[in-house]
């Protein structure tokens, strides 16, 4: 069990950063009234903020300074992430009335302007990246990155794969393909930016993506469990609904002990990742913090 | 009335290689297959492939070779055109069920999918972008342009005010503004794109941005007086919409005859730009055909 306290403090230090830096940018939007408010509802919605945290704190790892660009970075993912939310939580998706502790988008503002909402800040997420003052070969990287993680053989893919398996049972490759275009490939691009902000080498790189790769797994995993064993007011939305839909799940597939086992292997991958990097000066303290995410609630 | 036969020439030759170059880039992204068939499906419905001509129409009026990496920026805008037709066609939009003469994106695949086909052109729309050999200053200008152009403050602000304006009557600033952002930006992003690839001085890119902006609302004048003055048959849409609809349009507005002489006044800023254009060395002899586009069908 890892120490989160200084994990805690870093949090308390740099998320508030992170909500500002948002606000900020989504000021400068300047878009119509209602879906700029609709935009803003879902941002500010909160969350545990993960995939930011996860590029500040390789940031942090190397001691790069958490700069405005630094922030932009993590605020476009966190953009890009709340976008995905809000389209799978539509009628003709997952049909989703709670998110976070709150009304879905499509509830408070009609569906029209729920889809313009996940398109606008999908949109606002990559051009985020272009209006940063990094240096143009690496927003280019990024850019391409975040595409490719979030596009038609990612994130998209992986949302096409859960619906549409919906109307059978997967085997466990074929789950953890889903899974990892949606919910997966966000988490590695997370880790990957990280580790382009702090010009990691060949095998840093590798080992970030990796890291990434198993925390997403690992975080997949976990959610699944959490829906089998958690309550509606803990989780802020509804549990037990992918037994009652019949979900393909990793406790369905595996059993819940089995389930509880593929998530420690999955962490101590993550951990075997972590033990590489702090040998090539990656300061990994907090980062195995944040593997008691796992452990907590 | 323009002599079109040239610019009917380079159609013929340079769209077929637009179409391989998109069908080519849609077989890379290698996505779900059912995702995937929705995405082709709306790219080889076909259309006028107006915007990425422009490009190409700019790149010619300056010698500029049309190379893979000035296709990939013309196909990409057309991605970015065919996300914004299939989101605006679902049910909770305008719910349309023809587009181009034929079933619309959800009327064929389903309307969860049809959100995500949208959701992955768009995504692969800038992505592609950043996958080009340009320079990558270059890249992020083109990139941040695309984005400022379609996002939050332009082509889904127009969306929305195109939808939220349902209800009401609009002045014809309210209306102009509208349509700007709904159609006009894009087009005018197709101007500025072909600038940059043909490294404009800032008065010619000054030239072409206006020459957009001007193609861009003569272009949706034209297109509120086809819905009264054309035939289904002609159209591949409905038309006689807007009117039953209780839309904003120009005729709306203005009358049939009124609207009429606002698009050939705005054609005449248009080929005002087009003057200065040649004056600064740009063939802009086909660039001056497709304004014949307004007076054709």
């Amino acid at each position: 069990m890892e120490d989160k306290t200084q994990l805690a403090d870093f949090q308390a230090e740099v998320l508030p950063q992170l909500e500002t830096h948002m606000g900020k940018h989504l000021a400068t939007l300047n878009s119509a009234p209602k879906l700029q408010k609709a935009m803003s509802y879902s941002i500010e919605a909160g969350g545990k903020r993960i995939r930011p945290l996860m590029i500040l704190l390789i940031c942090q790892a190397r001691g790069r300074v958490l700069d405005d660009d630094v922030l932009s970075v993590a605020g476009s993912l966190e953009f890009m992430h709340t976008y995905s939310l809000i389209h799978d939580d539509l009628p003709e998706m997952d049909n989703d009335d709670l998110r976070r502790g709150k009304p879905t988008n499509h509830k408070v503002f009609g569906q029209d302007i729920a889809v313009l909402a996940g398109d606008a800040l999908l949109t606002e997420a990559i051009g985020w990246l272009a209006e940063t003052n990094l240096a143009p070969e690496l927003q280019v990287k990024l850019i391409k990155n975040l595409s490719q993680a979030s596009g038609a053989n990612g994130m998209v893919a992986g949302q096409t794969g859960d619906i549409l398996g919906e109307q059978k049972t997967l085997t466990l490759t074929e789950l953890m393909d889903v899974h990892r275009k949606k919910t997966g490939m966000l988490l590695e691009y997370a880790c990957v930016a990280g580790g382009l902000l702090v010009n990691a080498d060949e095998q840093q790189s590798e080992n970030l993506r990796s890291f990434g790769q198993n925390f997403g797994l690992a975080f997949q995993i976990y959610d699944d469990i959490l829906d089998v064993v958690s309550t509606t007011e803990k989780m802020g939305k509804k549990v037990h609904k992918d037994l009652a839909e019949n979900k393909n799940t990793f406790p369905r597939l595996l059993g819940l002990d089995q389930a509880y086992e593929a998530l420690n292997e999955t962490l101590e991958q993550a951990r075997k990742n972590l033990a590489q990097l702090a040998k090539t000066g990656f300061d990994v303290t907090l980062l195995a913090q944040l593997l008691g995410y796992f452990e907590a609630k």
